[in-house]
């Protein structure tokens, strides 16, 4: 048996799973299908999603779409989706084109997800409006329906599945596309490895714009949209290397990475100690508010905050947001969390007009500690520094930085920043311990 | 009375000194004349230089050239050369084009050099064939004698007079030519404002050839030479902001710096300890060869330390060269010491050839902590430094930097590195207080 054979052995829903999962997806469905009917709403009830395509997992998810006729007012389109989906068990209200319904149904996951029903040339067309072209495009031609499993499996073991802010990755309907393109999972990952930024794939639709994104697949549906938009250079990447690494030698980890293993207190102390940087950590809450909507702001933060402790000086190691139930996290390491109080300060080159204003400026500074003298071409002043302190600088400044609509308003009313042991007395183990462990997710670790 | 009259009632010898060093000139080349035509030597002495162009300040030095007919042998004329030299009081040798000889005559420090009587437009000329044209050139013309006189004592007191390899400023025929071009020192410095590099000067001769340096003045008597051509970027920025800041309030303090107050051990210490930066200083002998060839590979073993550390991750605030008597000391201000053990290594994007043989070589490396992961579109593994400590970097390395060719020999056979106080115990306080007191020499300390 190959490795992709014994793979699939695992993930593959049995056909008793499969039946059952199905029973219930068309239950759901008629289940829908009555409640609009008997609340006279116009809504046509509609399974999608791998479900639908039968290119699920194990613990399948069942996606309804109920679409409605294009002349549908968007608040009625609104309103009444979330009527239907108030038919699921544990509902809950979530953010995507349109308020949805997530809950479960039967054991299972499920969303209610009301959507246009359109023509597929509609410039009003949203991507939640595309999905029903998607879904029958996809059924229309995709025989291979285990290789886009074994992909699917392989993305999600390698860190890359998923089109939601926090993967930056690959979506179902874009494994389904490859597969399409390439015929099989191995042909896929062979295909990969000759890729390199701008990859530009299509099925047969023409692109109808310029696309700038690093990977880009035209949506067959859809020449103006990119069905990879939402993969990130780093997910591009690591899929790269990934293939590669694959091609040259699968194993098993790839598709079913190592965990890493939890680290204690005292392990985590000992490793920061062993670095000798020192890791600094801001966190504070977020507002109740989807999570797509707030990860690409934790993202902003993290930029936000390295760079304004690189203008300050201090060299970066690496950073890492973190977006945990109500709070964000940003860890960053730093070569040196102290800088001499002194530093080197470059003016003009004498003869340009300003050079008068610098020398003026600085002589009467309290801030200057040494010339100022000329090196080479350059006016230079050596001058106290305004933040020796990474974890001070941040503390005094983090709620001037623009780090995202959102975390802004949260950071004002309250915020922390911790540093080194500090983080573990705060009860941060397990934030450290990832950001200390970043490694290629099929890979265990080294030490 | 202005400024500069007061400067020149100091500097000006009166014309009891002016006939004194005259008369002591003239004896001079007597007496070299006497001793040659005795010795049935073919040179004819010739007085040059400030006592001959009557430019010169208090305690002028006397400079007789011998003059020796083209067809004379090199080594005719090197040997006829040092035995008029003889002649001298306390003679040494010194290198220039051909060795001369260096000693006093009645109480004046004086120079007897050789060289060759040729046709102004000969191929052979070098810089000393040419002084005797650029002393008939400069009599010929030159009146505002004061004023050559107060520009030398100037570019005296800003650091930038002399164009010997230690200063790399003005000469004393370059003033004189600034003086012909702008007629007065303060027109001199008038124009210096708009200077900015490159700045292209010349009298009615044409240039010859294409210059590079910074500040060129065509040499009225060779169109192929520049005679600022020993004019550092760092000589003529200090001149142009000079002449900025001297046009727009003169003081006494250009033409007669304040003296650095010297400092003691503890102040030493305590300002160390204030800038919180380590302070590193390679020390080795010289050969005995003269110091403009010896202070250029100070230099070059400057620029070679500060590279070497820089390529080490230690960030340089500042760096300077020393050549006391048989030493050479660099000096070199890192904003810290000491690095942590761990960096960051960037490697290869993973579509690249290379990108295998990257994280195979570290993935088995023992340097390796943590990675390879991918950033963005780079893989990046974590690793323990070669150097966490400057001093020790440079201690364990200084033999294998490229220094220059005589100091390389010097530093194999012994060199030391010495850090913070341990400067200080070496007894090294006034190579250590000129580097922390770098400033514009016209400026006092500012604390």
């Amino acid at each position: 048996m190959t490795l992709e054979e014994e793979v699939l052995a695992e993930i593959k829903p049995t056909s008793a799973e499969v039946k059952a999962v199905r029973r219930a997806a068309s239950e759901l469905r008629e289940y829908i299908g009555k409640a609009a009917r008997e609340a006279n709403i116009p809504g046509e009830p509609l399974v999608v999603g791998s479900v639908a395509k039968d290119t699920f997992l194990k613990q399948p998810e069942i996606d309804i779409f109920v679409t409605f006729p294009p002349e549908t007012l968007r608040e009625d389109l609104e309103r009444w989706g979330l009527e239907l989906g108030a038919v699921l068990e544990e509902p809950t209200r979530r953010y995507a084109e349109h308020p949805y319904t997530r809950g479960r149904f039967k054991g299972y996951d499920a969303d209610v997800v009301p959507c246009y029903r359109l023509d597929r040339t509609s410039d009003r067309m949203s991507a939640v409006d595309r999905t029903p072209f998607h879904l029958e495009y996809v059924k229309e031609r995709l025989k291979a329906k285990d290789e886009v499993r074994l992909l699917k499996q392989f993305m999600m073991g390698i860190g890359t599945y998923g089109a939601e802010a926090r993967v930056e990755g690959f979506s179902g309907y874009l494994c389904e596309l490859l597969i399409l393109q390439y015929g099989s999972f191995l042909d896929v990952l062979k295909e990969a490895r000759s890729w390199r930024p701008q990859v530009q794939l299509r099925l047969e639709a023409e692109p109808q714009r310029e696309f700038e994104e690093s990977l880009v697949f035209v949506d067959p549906v859809d020449g103006q949209r990119n069905a990879a938009s939402a993969v990130s250079l780093s997910s591009l990447s690591t899929f790269v290397l990934a293939a590669r690494e694959y091609v040259q030698g699968g194993r098993r980890e790839f598709f079913f990475p190592p965990e890493p293993k939890p680290r204690s207190r005292a392990e985590l102390e000992r490793e920061m100690k062993n670095r000798g940087t020192r890791i600094i950590m801001a966190v504070s809450s977020v507002p109740d508010l989807p999570e797509d909507v707030l990860y690409p702001q934790v993202r902003k933060a993290e930029q936000a905050i390295v760079d304004f402790l690189s203008s300050s000086d201090f060299r970066i190691l690496k950073s890492m947001p973190f977006l945990i139930e109500d709070r964000w996290f940003v860890l960053v390491e730093v070569e040196s969390g102290q800088l001499p109080p002194v530093m080197k300060h470059y003016g003009p080159p004498p003869w340009l007009e300003n050079a008068h204003d610098f020398t003026d400026k600085w002589r009467h500074s309290e801030r200057l500690v040494n010339g100022p003298y000329v090196e080479s071409d350059r006016l230079v002043v050596e001058i106290t520094r305004h933040y020796v302190d990474a974890a001070d600088a941040l503390r005094s400044s983090l709620t001037s930085l623009s780090l995202g609509k959102h975390l802004d308003e949260e950071v004002r009313a309250e915020f922390s920043v911790l540093e080194g042991n500090g983080i573990l007395s705060g009860g941060h183990e397990s934030v450290l311990s990832k950001f200390l462990d970043r490694r290629l997710p099929w890979r265990s670790r080294q030490k």
